[in-house]
């Protein structure tokens, strides 16, 4: 049987930008400018990918696209207000994003901190307003995205990879950046999707396992990526990572380990996804789709 | 009866610290530099004003500090996170907080954007793990935090304030940046402090009104502080106002009717407290005690 991927992503992400729109606050709500700066990001032209995985999983477990669409969208607010964050002067300073302007480009850097702060913070309100399930309430998801997005996960990468900028670091300490950087938000995501069909621990411990593998083999080859394509093949600077120096898989174990390498974690994903018995079609369609992408 | 409110601030200010250094991660927590810069703003020896008002609101309600202490924590854990933001140099590029460099100036500037999305995302992990009330469940809490933190209050108050730099705004502009960048957050913290101990409805519009009108008395007393006293005297750059062109109640009413009005608030903060019969001592002593300060 085939899976039409890529409708079932035009779907979801209808689904996920209609969600999206209805919980964040209108461009016109007062003060302007920060809600504007707000939508301009979360409207970029993501792949929303994090959201696509959180609905797979809950699909997977047997749950509905529409109990799992809060936890989708505080995901991608999390994604988003990283990405506007990471690419401010004082960080990555990046002027290219999704093909556009970054925020702090188009709305100035005041305004740009801003418009992170106030999506992090809208996360937890939009999280707050799922339903809530007999194995995992209220308490455990607000924990579940607060310890994926804070200080010893996303945050920690974000800093690991600062403090190694311009450094040779050893490969263990580059897979300790992506678990971080990477990883932690698409674990979360699987897991979040499982959650929101009261999916039984077996089911979570699989998704956890899935979304920790498919994030490694992301990154990685986001970071090969990063060597073979041009900017506009990628939507966002390409070359950049060698400009700044910064160690990736190819510059430290070389492009073809770094290929075997981000294979295996597939490999790994997949079989973690044994557990649904092939009724996970729509997971096993986007591992394969992020292993073969080109930007 | 006098109440000693020193001596009772003092008790509270040991068991919030107690309580914050529960919570948040050690310094020594990997990787350190961001434990490290969370901490020194979180310890650098701030009022503990909002955990104060949280605390007071929780007894003057019938309950206890412990059933507040995460509430508490988690308010200041914003209001940190806000000071580290808005001291950056894109937004008011401050150099001294608290009689101490500020957050960027010891770690940098990247590292102070991550210490505050990381104070802000502690928020909710700390927040999360209060116990939950008949009247108040979890979903209630975040949301109350979240919507005081959020786009239209205390970042929309920090966004009215950048625009309104330099130029002449009207003193209805100027209250609506005190309602929303002091006010909503005092507000919350009082409300919070009810919430934890289960209180009635209309104990939470006392506390609602009391907070709403100490907020807003005590940014005003913040404008006077800042053209009457000296940096050393507030442990802060003083004067940066006026420097920074900004409008304050002093400079668009005046200094006499900025006194008057301050009082005028505090007054209708007393009387929002006669719903608990005299039995809000430390309330009624923390108004007095913020109408009178010199810091």
């Amino acid at each position: 049987m085939s899976f039409d991927l890529h409708r079932y992503l035009r779907r979801q992400t209808a689904a996920v930008d209609r969600a999206l729109n209805r919980f964040l606050p209108p461009a016109s709500a007062k003060p302007a400018t920060i809600h504007r700066a707000m939508r301009y990001s979360i409207f970029a032209g993501g792949k929303r990918l994090r959201p696509a995985l959180c609905l797979a999983a809950a699909e997977a477990c047997g749950g509905t696209w529409d109990d799992a669409l809060p936890l989708a969208c505080a995901v991608e607010c999390i994604h988003t207000y990283s990405l506007i964050h990471d690419d401010l002067p004082a960080m990555d300073n990046d002027d290219l994003r999704r093909g556009k302007p970054t925020n702090h480009k188009v709305f100035g850097e005041g305004i740009a901190i801003l418009a992170g702060d106030a999506l992090l913070t809208e996360t937890f309100a939009i999280a707050a307003q799922c339903k809530g399930w007999p194995r995992y309430n209220h308490r455990d998801i607000i924990l579940e995205l607060a310890q994926a997005a804070g200080s010893k996960q996303l945050i920690a990468g974000q800093v690991a990879d600062l403090e190694g900028e311009g450094k040779k670091i050893p490969a263990s300490q580059l897979r300790y950046i992506h678990e971080r950087k990477t990883s932690a938000l698409l674990c979360c995501a699987v897991r979040l999707g499982g959650m929101s069909a009261n999916c039984a621990p077996g089911q979570l411990q699989a998704l956890t396992g899935f979304g920790y593998n498919i994030g490694l083999a992301f990154q990685i080859i986001d970071d090969i990526l990063d060597v073979t394509q041009t900017s506009e093949q990628l939507g966002k600077t390409a070359g950049k990572d060698t400009a700044a120096k910064k160690a990736t898989y190819p510059s430290i174990v070389g492009m073809e380990k770094s290929q075997k390498i981000a294979g295996q974690l597939t490999d790994r994903a997949f079989r973690a996804l044994q557990i649904f018995s092939g009724k996970a079609p729509a997971l096993e369609a986007l591992a394969e789709f992020l292993l073969k992408r080109d930007r």
